[in-house]
C-alpha cells in the first residue's frame, strides 16, 4: 500500500506492505488531516520512526468482530493496556505502557490502511459527512479542556492562538456561554471565527490580570507570556499546545497570584462526534485544501505555512491487496 | 520605639517613630518570627524599604474599638481595599491594591510595635501560648494547599522540602489522612517530623511518576525538578515557595501528562488558631532560638543557615510612648 513514511525528521511517499492481520481492525483511510503534532514530529519533537497521522477516517475493512466491517469510524489514538495504574484509575490515555498512532511505536493514517484497536473505534453517525469526521479527535482534544476546567458562563475566557487546533477550541469555549474573547495573528482566522459566531480582540485591548480563563494554544513563548499577564489572580491558565524546547518562566508570580495551570491533550470522541451531527460545531470551513496522498510532501509544505488551516489528505486506496 | 529596618538589602536596628495613629490597631509586639520571605528581602525579592516581618503575637494597645485593646491578637498581613474585582470576588488577599504586612509598603512586626487593620486581627484562645499563636501566619499558609487542592485519604502525597514552612506543610497534609511522605534534607528535619507522626522517604525510594500530589516547598529549581519528576500523570503539583529569578522548564511534559499546577500563598487563620487550639497541631518544637530584638542581625544569621529552623525575636518593648 501508499503510505507516508518518517524517519529522522524526513518524509517520503513509499509502498509499504499492509500492516498484518493482529487482534486490531484494518480501517481503510478515506481521509486524514495534518496536525500541530505531525510538523512538531519532523521537527524532531519524538524520536518517532514509521508512518505518521492520527486525525482520520475511514471505513472497516477487516476486523476481529465482523460486525465492524463496513463501518465508517473514526478512532481514538492511544492504544492502552488496560492493567496499568493509570488505566485502573480511568486514565487510558495516560497508560504508562500505551503506544499512539502515528506518534509512539504506532504506525498511523497518513496511508492508505491503518490498523487500530477495535476498543478505540466510533462509529461515524451518517449525518456527519467525511470531511466533518476528520475532525473528532482533534475536536475531542478541544473538549478536553471542558473535561479539566469547570468554565461558567460568567467567566471572562481568553483564547490566545487561532490556529488549526485554536479555531476549535474557540468554538468549543463558545459552548459554555462565558465571554469568550481569541487573539488571532491573522485576517483569516479571524474570519473564520466570526463564521463560527466566536469574537476576537484586539492585542492592545486584550489588558494585564483580568481574564478568569485563559488558554494558550500558540504553543510558542512568547504566546505563553502573553497569556501569563492577560490572567487574574486565582485564574486558571491551559497549556494547549506542546511546547518544543524549554521555556524559562518568573515562577515567584504564579505562586504570588495563586494561579492554576492545567496541561491538557487528548479528549472524549462520543461528545465530540455528537457536536458534529448536531451540527453545533462545524469545522468543514477549517479544510484548507486537500492532496492525494502521492503528494503528502506538497501538503506538509502547504500545512506548515504561517497560518496554514487544515490540510487534508486523500489516500484513496482501493481494497486491500489489490 | 527599637526596630528592625531593611533598606537596599541591608538591615539595621533603629530607634524610629512609634507609627502614627490611624485607623489601624497599634500592636505591641511579643514575639515575631523570621521567615524565607524576610530572607529574601534581603536579597532584593522585592525592592521594599521599611520594617520586615509578617508573622507575630502581640497585645493590642490601641485600637479605634477599644474592646480590643489588651486582646493577646495575631493579624492577616494583606491590607484589602475591599472595593476592587478581587476583594468582591471574596479574594482579600488577592486585592490588587493591597499593602502586605512587612513585605509591600507597609512596616512589619519586627519591631517593639506594629499597626494592622482591625479587621485583620484574630484573638489568640487562651490555650494557645505565643510561643505556638506566633505560627498562626505560616500554618495559615500551609493550610492553604487544603483550602485549594483536594487531598483525598487515597491519595500518595509526596512534599519536598522540610524547612521552615515545610515542616508546618507535612504536618498539614498529615491531616487528610492520606498517604504522606516527606522528603527532607537534614537530620534534624526528619527527627521534627517524626516527632509530629509525620515519616520522611530516602530520596532513593521517591520513585518516578507515582505520586498524586507533590507540594514543592524547597523554592530551588532543583525542589521542582524534583517534584516534577515525582508527580504521575494528571497529578497536582503544588507550589508552596516563592522562587527567586527565574526557571528553565520544559512545559511538554507537562502537557503531555495533563500535569495542574496551583501556586500557593496566604491561607486562612482561624482554621490554624483552632488546630494550634486544639493541640492537633504543635509548631513549639520547631522553634531553634529566641534573640533579643536588639541582636536582629545575629538572629538573622542563625536563619540563613542551612537547615535553620524558626527563629524568633522578642521585641520586649514597654507601653508606647516610654
Amino acid at each position: 500500500m501508499k503510505a507516508l513514511w518518517l524517519e529522522d525528521g524526513n518524509l517520503s511517499v513509499r509502498e509499504i506492505d499492509v500492516p498484518p492481520a493482529s487482534g486490531e481492525a484494518l480501517v481503510r483511510v478515506t481521509l486524514s488531516g495534518i496536525c500541530g503534532t505531525d510538523l512538531e514530529l519532523t521537527r524532531g519533537y519524538y524520536p518517532y520512526a514509521g508512518v505518521p497521522g492520527h486525525e482520520f477516517v475511514g471505513e472497516v475493512a477487516e476486523a476481529p468482530d465482523p460486525e465492524w466491517v463496513g463501518e465508517r469510524v473514526v478512532a481514538e489514538i492511544n492504544d492502552a493496556c488496560g492493567t496499568c495504574a493509570m488505566c485502573r484509575r480511568g486514565h487510558p490515555t495516560h497508560c504508562e505502557r500505551r503506544t499512539v498512532l502515528g506518534i509512539v511505536a504506532h504506525d498511523g493514517a497518513h496511508a492508505e490502511y491503518v490498523r487500530v484497536p477495535v476498543a478505540n473505534l466510533h462509529r461515524v453517525p451518517d449525518g456527519v459527512p467525511d470531511e466533518a469526521a476528520v475532525f473528532a479527535e482533534p475536536l475531542a482534544a478541544a473538549l478536553e479542556i471542558l473535561e479539566q476546567v469547570h468554565i461558567r458562563p460568567g467567566d471572562r475566557v481568553l483564547l490566545v492562538g487561532a490556529g488549526r487546533l485554536g479555531q476549535l477550541v474557540g468554538r468549543v469555549l463558545a459552548l459554555t456561554g462565558a465571554h469568550v474573547r481569541v487573539l488571532a495573528r491573522y485576517e483569516r482566522q479571524i474570519e473564520l471565527l466570526a463564521l463560527a459566531g466566536v469574537e476576537c480582540v484586539a492585542e492592545d485591548e486584550v489588558g494585564e490580570r483580568c481574564w478568569d480563563v485563559v488558554v494558550e494554544a500558540t504553543g510558542s513563548p512568547s504566546g505563553l507570556h502573553t497569556a501569563r499577564a492577560a490572567l487574574r489572580p486565582r485564574g486558571t491558565l491551559v497549556l494547549k499546545s506542546t511546547y518544543r524546547g524549554e521555556v524559562t518562566l518568573d515562577l515567584a508570580p504564579f505562586v504570588v497570584d495563586e494561579i492554576t495551570v492545567v496541561g491538557s491533550r487528548c479528549g472524549p470522541f462520543e461528545p465530540a462526534l455528537e457536536l458534529l451531527a448536531t451540527g453545533r460545531i462545524d469545522p468543514v470551513p477549517l479544510i484548507e485544501t486537500r492532496y492525494p496522498l502521492a503528494r503528502a510532501l506538497e501538503a506538509f509544505e502547504a500545512a506548515v505555512r504561517p497560518g496554514a488551516m487544515k490540510v487534508l489528505l486523500e489516500p484513496g486506496g482501493g481494497p486491500p491487496g489489490s
